[in-house]
């Protein structure tokens, strides 16, 4: 059987979980900020991940819509304000940060907005995510979060290598990633401490491992879809957008 | 707006869907069944094409499940016998004969059946169809089953072309394929007759394209997962499953 791990032994199991399957392994990542990717590979990248940014508030209602625990409502609807905004401040959500990331690089807004060029491998694993956070334990939808952890890291390296690489990506398009780390970072220790001190059983335990295990494939499926469309060739599927640097 | 199309029309565009988007257009249909294949390839396939197999019955009867019409239901019951059996004859059902084909691979039954080796791509495109004939209208549901309007061809190119092509595939490895011409031609019959008579505004009958396309993005997702994991060199994400020939 399966034995009981102390909270300091959880948390090091799912920052192992982190370690060998966070997407910053993934290659597409690495290409992203190595400055190996074509305009056409960041263009197809921002669109397809910007439906999982569009979903986030989705799957952060849908958590807080079976939580009978006001205080945790409360502490989770502040996801829900950073990623919707409140339609007035200079800066607006995270969505439409992510907006502008499209926008700075010449996608059309219309199109990013309809989904309507999205892969089908981005909309099964970001549906599945949500779904997960529907039909889950509260302790699994909570845990499913946590890749929260290893976001910071990423996110400085994708803004620094964007940076230096890619001269038509500006400071102003990245915006949505400066405010990201400390809400993360934030976001991330809430949800850590709350599965390393509700997840009391050994079943339990490994229910909270599985779903960050779960999210971990999530996002590198993402990837995986956004690889083989847009650097192997010829592998565009039938209606997903095509960049202008790979029209034959 | 768009115009009510005449049923014949409306099959007519179905086809047209699956001209351009079924899955026996995508590379690695061509692969396999044009000899071209690792047997590891070949197992990778049915490991992860398990999966599919495995959830066509809860699809099945979760369509039953939400379905008012008693007369549909028991047709649709057909489909249950014939992917679940009845447990006692010969041949069995649907998803022995699948398991007949991994045996046949050399795959392990008990890792086949934990599904602990499958693509993140492979659940999630899955999950997504399963979720779809759950959620959407009946008439959506059943329309989402009309890629099987398609499947009599793409099964005999692939038995045809595994046979000649792979000493190790032998005619009893491959029963499950003998079985399913028949039953899918009688299946997509009544599918087809039954969205022609019952899309009736333009509204329904645009919702049906769409579930075709969705579903011919369903199948061509999971061989989008499958070539990029096992093709293209150094893909396999963290977990799935590795052939002996592509242990390095």
């Amino acid at each position: 059987m399966t034995k009981l791990l102390t909270p300091q032994e959880l948390e090091g199991q799912l920052r192992a979980i982190g370690e060998a399957r966070y997407h910053n392994l993934h290659p597409f990542h690495r290409m992203l900020h190595g400055g190996k990717c074509t305009k056409g590979q960041i263009q197809a990248w921002a669109i397809n991940r910007y439906y999982y940014q569009a979903m986030i508030p989705i799957k952060d209602a849908s958590l807080i819509a079976r939580c009978e625990d006001q205080a945790i409502r409360r502490i989770w609807r502040q996801r829900l304000e950073d990623h919707d905004g409140d339609g007035t401040s200079e800066m607006g959500s995270g969505i439409d940060r992510w907006l502008a990331l499209t926008d700075g690089l010449g996608l059309d807004r219309a199109d990013v907005v309809s989904i309507r060029l999205l892969l089908p491998g981005t909309r099964f694993a970001v549906e599945a995510y949500v779904q997960f956070v529907r039909d889950r334990t509260l302790l699994e939808a909570i845990a499913s979060s946590l890749t929260e952890l290893f976001s910071p890291q990423i996110i400085t390296e994708r803004v620094r290598g964007m940076l230096a690489h890619y001269d038509y990506v500006k400071p102003a398009t990245l915006a949505y990633f400066d405010k990201r780390p400390p809400q993360a970072a934030r976001d991330a220790e809430f949800a850590l401490s709350y599965v390393k001190s509700h997840a009391r059983s050994a079943e339990q335990q490994q229910a909270v491992l599985a779903a960050l295990h779960f999210k971990c494939d999530v996002l590198w499926s993402m990837l995986d879809a956004l690889e083989h469309a847009y650097v192997t060739p010829g592998r565009i599927p039938p209606g997903a957008f095509v960049p202008d640097d790979a029209r034959g």
